[in-house]
């Protein structure tokens, strides 16, 4: 390359920094024109020739031939993506949620204008996940993508199980720790997740998901007790990501799940992250490392930008692998057609009656038991009687837990089992 | 694109007709225009345009865009090949021998006639391992490389261990499934795993790897009661390939591990592969999947093959990231230099006395012994005395074994800890 490329960075915060940090020793090639970032006097750790608190400079600056976005949010970022699309500058990017929400607009504007959108940081942190889907493994039409993809979730869940602690309480530690975020909605409830699994999806079915009807629950209804009963059945409780294609039907969700021991997703313990894919002719192949962090994040946003470089100046079309074709939306499955085991905990105060009811419920609504554990007697008098199904719909389950319900049956959790 | 890619396939065995039966999805991008067979009038369950007995005229066919080398071997792959690339035409293969051996002279070549060297197929399988290393984890400075290899070895570690049967038993029944080769020199000797660890060392340290300096050794001397030791202890036993950097002197080497149950390659069992890689800003990431196979390889001889016709006719470099543009030959440790933990298995006919003596032979080698384990008195009123060391040089402990054998004491096995 004559000229170096030219780099407009948008955040400079703990991505941004990690990618500054990395491009140092890609200095010859690549410039990191100019920064944008909200305060301007604040101290950092690292220097950019130049620093803006006007995005929108980078994104209209002629000479900038990349725009790398590691802000974060819909607000700004996307009238930025699309300005600098319009600008013909390429794009990469780590922001799931704008993704997620505008990608389908955000790639049908890139194909127009004729620039590539790499986006290997949304997802996975430092596993490189799109890359190999759009690349190596494009010869394959895959049946399943499934796996942890938070690493906040699930170091709490791994610090639940290790120190039989409730979530409260590490959630606490964990913000104390700096792993979860003050408002930690975003990934407790499950939505960084569901952002990501939505581009997961959308690559690996080559069709458009709609995020608003991907089936989403967090982690913070599971309990203690749910993760030492799962532990004496032979399983870890872990938050799950997936998409299956069903003869056509997408089904893509987020919840926690039961992982049987014998599976290694299972063994994918704190801050790591874990993805699955399974199809034809590859059949299964998984990749697990770091899922965040200023250094991850940063590795997959550098590759993007060597990748950029390569080809830049040299190719009518660079990448086009990378590229997204899909324009076909996606038909979605509703939770409620899904086939599951389950897993149920119920206290009960007479045990043996009790379990008479779950059996007659259960078999009203054409649901196998696989087994029941009773756990002893409880100070009070009750019993925690936990049963496993063999796979039956969602509906039925749903139905026998209301009929459940409405016999005065305390449900404690219902946790789908992987 | 206005025309198909034209491609010549060498060799329609066991992967060359997963990649036929793969491409037909591909109908539209890509032509099988010839396959080249060693005997023409053998039954096949695939259907190729024009076969023919003599490779050489795929290799000089004017209308052939890339050449497909699935037929394994040096010769005539080698003369094959380097014909090909003089006559302009891309390569895909998944000759392992032929890149460790003679690698070096295909990829100066390739770069002299402006062609693109793909072999994702060579190393692991269906697991994207190359491309992943050579684009999204391009901005990383990597220490260490390490995984199993090979299935067939695996396999028989994992049947051994699962049902305590010896080496022996277990190759017979692995030949007899079809797992292992008549000849299996080349799974248990580690052959076939140091060709592809000095593939994946070249491009993880970027330079080039002189495969005879690898230091090798197969399964063989793994015995039932090594691996049921090495349970006792925490550990399993995988024959590991690994290339590490050491400040600047790269340590390359195949042989058996016992590896702590706490490590997840502990847990990739029979004939699945696992790739580990080390660095910087990535930290560390791994990659598991099928290691071989009909459909698994053709999985990534595809992938190559799509990322070719992806790029063919519209850029002045195709894929410019994916060439190897090593020329520096690595420094590479010898074994006796390297560092390790050790597990020595011994027979002892007095084993408080013989545990004096390897204290003593122990100590004068600069050797600290971090746990002994004596198992019972055999019939024959002698015992095992099972070792493992702390981190020592290779030097030292072959000293120290020298000195134990030359005081008539058994020495069962010495086997490395990862």
């Amino acid at each position: 390359m004559e000229n170096k490329l030219k780099i407009g960075l948008i955040g400079l915060g703990t991505v941004g920094g990690g990618v500054v940090k990395t491009l140092r020793e890609f200095d010859g090639q690549i410039e990191i024109k100019t920064a944008a970032v909200r305060n301007l006097n604040k101290k950092r750790d690292v220097e950019v020739n130049e620093l803006t608190d006007d995005p929108f400079k980078i994104v209209n600056d002629p000479e900038i031939d990349v725009v790398v976005e590691v802000a974060g949010g819909i607000d700004p970022a996307f009238e930025l993506l699309k300005t600098a699309i319009k600008n013909k500058k390429h794009i990469v990017t780590a922001n799931k949620e704008l993704l997620a929400k505008h990608g389908a607009e955000l790639f049908d504007l890139a194909n127009e204008y004729n620039v590539a959108i790499l986006y290997e940081a949304a997802v996975a942190g430092g596993i490189p996940i799109i890359m190999p889907i759009k690349t190596t493994l494009k010869g394959n039409k895959f049946k399943k993508v499934a796996g942890i993809l938070n690493g906040t979730t699930n170091y709490i869940l791994t610090q639940m199980e290790q120190k039989g602690i409730s979530y409260q309480e590490c959630l606490k530690a964990a913000q104390e720790l700096g792993y979860a975020e003050a408002d930690p909605t975003g990934d407790v409830e499950g939505y960084d997740t569901m952002y990501k699994i939505a581009t997961l999806a959308n690559i690996t079915f080559n069709k458009r998901i709609d995020v608003n009807k991907i089936y989403r629950e967090g982690i913070t209804k599971i309990s203690a007790q749910d993760i030492k009963f799962a532990d004496e059945l032979g399983y870890k409780i872990k938050l799950i990501a997936l998409a299956q294609d069903n003869d056509g039907q997408i089904d893509v969700r987020v919840h926690p799940m039961l992982v049987s021991k014998s599976n290694v997703i299972s063994g994918i313990n704190n801050a790591l992250n874990a993805v699955m894919l399974e199809g034809f002719p590859v059949g299964q192949v998984m990749f697990t490392g770091p899922g965040a962090g200023e250094f991850p994040t940063a590795s997959s946003v550098v590759g993007d930008i060597l990748a950029i470089a390569a080809e830049y100046g040299k190719c009518e079309t660079i990448l086009p692998m990378t590229r997204c074709h899909h324009r076909e939306m996606a038909s979605q499955t509703d939770i409620l057609d899904t086939k599951n085991s389950y897993y149920i905990s119920i206290t009960a105060q007479n045990a043996l009656g009790v379990i008479g009811i779950i059996g007659t419920a259960c078999g009203k609504n054409k649901i196998n038991i696989s087994s029941v554990l009773q756990k002893g007697t409880l100070e009070d008098g009750t019993a925690h009687i936990i049963v496993i199904t063999e796979t039956c719909s969602e509906r039925d389950i749903q139905n026998a837990i209301e009929e459940l319900k409405g016999q005065g049956i305390k449900i404690n959790n219902l946790i789908r089992v992987m």
